[in-house]
Parts: structure tokens; C-alpha cells; sequence
């Protein structure tokens, strides 16, 4: 497997962000980005942008982002996957340059969600369920993962205090990532005393729309080795689809995209779970790190609920420790090199109040629409 | 450089598609390629889709279409750069399969556009345009491009009547095409007696919002040579992008785009222009397709509005001889596999009365918003 590696990453703050346009927001990642590889704009071979173009009012951004970055004339386009739409793109960097095309490929997620009215959002949303058979009957995302739960609970008798534990979990570490949308800490009673939105999930059971960007470098070996003294290498990359309706799927509680990615990836880079040292996975509601503790192997089947207590830093595999979507807040499109970035940082031990010790494997998960898209990719230092 | 085939190419019927669904849609050209190749769901490794989102009901339309497809659990994203999404798609499989990530890859290109009002879709297209800056002043893509051609007539003195002959020619060649939208010939008269759109473009200078899908069966030399007796090689791929920004473009009568990415795919086949038998070029516009013979270096700067001549078969490079997008319809998606299914056919000497005897050579070039994106591909067989 040719060795690619990651030499720069940049992250903006996300949240409501009706300070910038989508490049100028696109800028905050970039612009931090280059500098940690000590690259400029000429440097840059192509552009991938991660995106979910249906909701920014700018159509086809590629062409406004790059020309803002000064990116021209080397080329772009967007990779959309949903919520997965930026490890689509990381992914295909990696064929890019392991191709030869490339040698250096930014890939940069980027994602204006709140010039919408919320209900507009919702709307928008709500198309990415089946609109001829599902969304009439109500198939937001909330619903889909409410289901999921229903399934869960039903199944293994998983809890309500055990989803709310994912995200006290979640918005504690948040409290320390000054990216991160929430920087509050809570409690489960605050969870379980929030608003139902679609049961059993509480408000705090659910992500947030948001704002932002994230950005990384991505180089072919023989840069990465002249470029940076500390490359972060991808070691194993995984994807794969699921049947969309979920008239089609045969079981509810699990993602099986999401074993079938990590499987993949763990088979390339050679490692089993109890080898990931720290892990990123899609959070966008707290039933969803509950199956990922499954679906990536790191628990077994039906113990998800109980192993929230070793997701946190000390314990046996640490789980979304910058804060997850859950508390850093989800701008769809960047979500998936944010995670990314925080691994990286992580096996670099830039993570400072929230560092791993000696972390040397992560992983993230990245998961589209309701679990149609899984994306994993295993991350060395 | 790797060798890459296209062994599979598909067609819909591009129009008004009313009948069917974005999956139906799909399904059309999707089962055209894959009997073609003579493969089934299960040898594709992975499927790109090329689409432009934001005109569509259905978000993320990669997981409904694949499921209905069959092609779960195969990973699948969705490439987009405007009008050129699925040229974009089919660098990405070269990506793809050259780096040895898949050996088989599907690039499907599929639109619906014409799900929305007619005032729906221009206010969705005006937004290509730069929202904050140069939309609010009217800058729909007619207008983008009535001002290329006002720009042309200017400097080199092309006339509206070598316009009106670019949709004369493209046309007569579309009435052969039974998957093109408009099957008739006009003639001049009836061009410059239609009514202006944007000065100086008439209705008949335009090409038609469209629906339709285009497949592409991709796969490795070894694969191809296995699979085919008539495989048709990518050798050469060049794309680029310009600023955004009219503004900022110190020329309006060239895309520097498609001189720049012409150039690369013209070095790495080893070939000249004179080398091409057969084109496809980007005739969203019939300004579009005298800067495509300049740009692409088949006549000198300013020659392009006489050229139009030369570009019949049996001229001296045939150009769009399919019908182009003017005849075609041009369903943004699909328009870039559309044109090279086109080629390939071509190459193939399978295009029935509208043959380039003994072909060799092709090119397509497929332009993306108001060229802000430019993907090109020489094909060889």
C-alpha cells in the first residue's frame, strides 16, 4: 500500500457564523493549514472540497473558494457523501496522489448551514431520506436515529441515562476545545430533562447544525519526508454503502456500512480494534457512538450502553475526547476533516488538556445520511 | 502512465423525463453499460456519480440510486463541478483505478432537472454565479456568456450569423441521435429569428435545461484487456480551473481553463491538436463552441467564428457530430459521460450515419459554470 501522509490540518471555529462568507471561512482553515506544512498556494496540486452543496445559497462553491485562496489555475472539485462528504474527499486525495496524479492535494471541508431558516434546514434535511417513500412520513434525521434507538433499547436493553452519558462525555471535553461550537459542560439530568425532539432522543441527545471548516495538506511519502518532521500516515482507508431505505435493512441497530468500512480499513493497516489507541466516530447523536462502539469492534455486540465509561481518556479506548460532533457542533461538510484533524493532533500530542499519552493508531468514522456512507480511516504517526 | 479503459458506455434518453424517477433515470444508462461490458453489480468496486445537487428533490442521491442499483455495499460519493461534474467523476476513476484502489469503476452521470419551475431553475442557476457580487447584477449563465460572445464580436469580429451556424451544424447532427432531446434541423434564419435572451444570444444560440444519465464502465488495463476486445484508452487528462470572478479575468474571449487543461492532455497523449479525428466540446452556448476551437488550438485566436465550417465530418476535425449539447439537451450532470460515451462510439466505429471513418483519436471537453472549471480527456482506441 503506497504511503500517504497528512502534513498540515487547520480547523476554524464552528458555530454560527454569519461574521464570514463560506470562503472567507474556508480561509480560517486554510490559512492554518499551509502554515503548519509550511506550504504556500503554489505548492497545491489540486483542491477537493467536502460539501453538502443544498444548503449554502453560493452554488458550486469550488469555484468561489478556490478563486479566494488563490488556487487558480490548478483544479477542484467538490466530493459530496452527506456527512461523510470530507472523507469521501480525503479518500480520494489519497487516489490521487498514490496515482501519481498529485503529489500534494488539499482537501478542505467547509460548510455554511445557518444562512437557513431552521426550518428551511429541516426541510432540506428531511430530502435526504427517501422522498418517494420515506420523507412523507416524517424521516428527518432525528427520526431515522430514533428509531435506531427504539431498536437498540428494545434489543439490549440499552438506556436512556446510558445515551445521555455519551454526551456529558461528549460536551466534557468539549469544554476544553476552543474550536468546539458548546464549550459547557452538563449533566445527565440536564439531558434527560431536555425536550424530547423524537423518542427517546432528548435535545441533548442531538448535534447541532453549524458553520465551519476544517482543512489538511495531504502528500505524497516523499513530500510528506521533506516537508514535515511529523506526518501522520494513512494506514488503512475503508468505505462502503447500505442499503437507503430502511424498508431494506434487515436490523436497526447497527450501521452495516460502518463494519463493513472498518473491516476493511483494519485489514489494510494490518491492526485489530483493541489496537486503536484513540478514536474519532460520527456522533451526530449519541445512539450513533453506541453503535459505533459495536460496529468498530471495540465492545461487543449489545454492550454499547456500558462502554461509554471506557470511552474516556484513561480507559480502554478513548472516544471522541475534542468533543465529537456533539458538542463541536456538525457543519456537515467539515465534519469529516475535523475529525481527522483531531487524530491528528493526537498523534502528534498537540492535544494538550485532552491529549491521549503516547497515542500512536486513531481512527475515525465518518458517517453519511443515516448510515447509507461509512467512511474509516486508520491514522499512524 | 497507467493505462486506463473505458469498457461499458451508457445512454438515456435526455428531455423531459416526466416518466421516471432520478433512480429510473439512472437505471436507463446504468443497465446500457453494464450489459455493454458484459459485468454485473457485483465486479464494480466502487461508483462515482456525477451531479449537480442543488436542482433535485432528492438529496444525496448516491444511496438512493445505488441501493436501487443493486450496487450496496460498494463505497459511492458524488462528484460535483457544475457542468463538468462527471468528466470530473471520470479523472477521479482514473484516480481511482490507477492507484490499484478498485479495479472496475462505475461513473454514472444522471440529471432532473426539470422537477422545478422554470424560474426555480434560473434563480438556482443564477446562484453559480458570485451571490455577493456579480448575481445581484442578473449574471444568469446566458448572460455570462452573451458577454463572451459580445467580447468576441468585438475583438476578432465574429458574427451572429457564424453563431447561428455552430447550432445549424449541431442540430443537423441531432436529428440522427435518437437519445437527443430536439431531433430536428433548423436553419440560420430560424436561429437569428428568434427571440434575444441576452444580447447577443438568441433562443437557438442556447442549449435546453435537460434530464438524462450517461455511464461509463472504467477498469484497469488488465481488467479491460480481459473483459473487451474493444477497449478505448484514457491518454491523456488535463483540468484546470479560472477565476470565478468575471472581474478578475483580464480576458473574456478565451476560457483559460480549457487552454490550460487542453495543454496537459495534450502532453501526456503525446499528441497535437491535429492528432484529433473527433471532438466533443462544451456547446452550452453557441459562442461556447467557436472559444472551444480556439482554446483547444484547432484554428488560431480569433478564427473561430470561420472555423464552424471545418468542423462538419469529412472537415477537418468533426466536431459535436453527436449534436452537441445544443440538440442533445444538456442535463448537467450527465452532459460530461454523455460526451465521451459519444466519442467512445466514435472511436468504436459505432455511430451509424454519423461516423468519422476510421477514427482514432477523440477528445471531449466539458466545461464547468462559466468556465470557471474545465476537464478534458483525450481518448484513443
Amino acid at each position: 500500500m503506497e504511503k500517504v501522509g497528512i502534513i498540515g490540518i487547520g480547523h476554524s471555529k464552528f458555530g454560527r457564523r454569519d461574521d464570514v462568507t463560506v470562503q472567507e471561512l474556508a480561509f480560517e482553515s486554510f490559512v492554518e493549514a499551509t502554515t503548519d506544512a509550511g506550504i504556500t498556494q503554489r505548492d497545491i496540486g489540486a483542491t477537493l472540497i467536502g460539501a453538502s452543496p443544498v444548503y449554502m445559497t453560493q452554488r458550486s462553491i469550488s469555484g468561489p473558494i478556490t478563486e479566494y485562496l488563490g488556487l487558480n489555475p490548478q483544479p477542484v472539485w467538490l466530493i459530496e457523501a452527506a456527512c461523510c462528504s470530507s472523507a469521501s474527499a480525503l479518500r480520494t486525495a489519497y487516489a490521487l496522489i498514490s496515482s501519481k496524479m498529485h503529489d500534494i492535494v488539499l482537501v478542505l471541508g467547509v460548510q455554511k448551514m445557518l444562512e437557513n431558516e431552521t426550518s428551511e434546514i429541516l426541510k432540506i434535511m428531511g430530502r435526504t431520506g427517501d422522498v418517494q417513500w420515506e420523507a412523507p412520513y416524517g424521516t428527518t434525521f432525528a427520526n431515522y436515529y430514533a428509531m435506531y434507538a427504539q431498536s437498540h433499547m428494545t434489543k439490549y436493553g440499552t438506556t436512556s441515562e446510558q445515551l445521555a452519558k455519551v454526551a456529558v462525555k461528549n460536551h466534557y471535553y468539549g469544554s476544553k476545545n476552543k474550536k468546539a461550537m458548546f464549550q459547557k459542560e452538563i449533566t445527565i439530568d440536564r439531558v434527560l430533562e431536555s425536550q424530547i425532539i423524537a423518542s427517546p432522543l432528548h435535545l441533548f441527545d442531538c448535534c447541532a447544525n453549524a458553520d465551519g471548516s476544517a482543512a489538511l495538506i495531504v502528500a505524497s511519502e516523499e513530500k510528506a519526508k521533506q516537508l514535515s518532521d511529523t506526518p501522520v500516515w494513512i494506514s488503512g482507508l475503508g468505505a462502503s454503502s447500505a442499503p437507503f431505505s430502511l424498508l431494506t435493512r434487515p436490523e436497526l441497530s447497527t450501521l452495516t456500512s460502518a463494519v463493513e468500512a472498518s473491516k476493511i480499513a483494519y485489514n489494510q493497516a494490518k491492526i485489530e480494534p483493541k489496537d486503536i489507541d484513540v478514536a474519532a466516530v460520527h456522533d451526530c447523536f449519541t445512539i450513533a457512538e453506541i453503535m459505533a462502539y459495536e460496529d468498530l469492534g471495540f465492545t461487543e455486540r449489545g454492550k454499547g450502553g456500558e462502554f461509554v465509561e471506557k470511552a474516556y481518556i484513561g480507559g480502554q479506548t478513548p472516544i471522541n475526547v475534542d468533543g465529537g460532533l456533539k458538542s463541536k457542533g456538525h457543519p456537515i461538510g467539515a465534519t469529516g476533516c475535523s475529525q481527522v484533524v483531531g487524530i491528528v493532533k493526537q498523534l502528534r500530542g498537540e492535544s494538550g488538556d485532552y491529549q491521549v499519552d503516547g497515542a500512536e493508531t486513531g481512527l475515525t468514522l465518518n458517517v453519511g445520511g443515516h448510515g447509507e456512507y461509512c467512511v474509516v480511516h486508520v491514522l499512524t504517526r
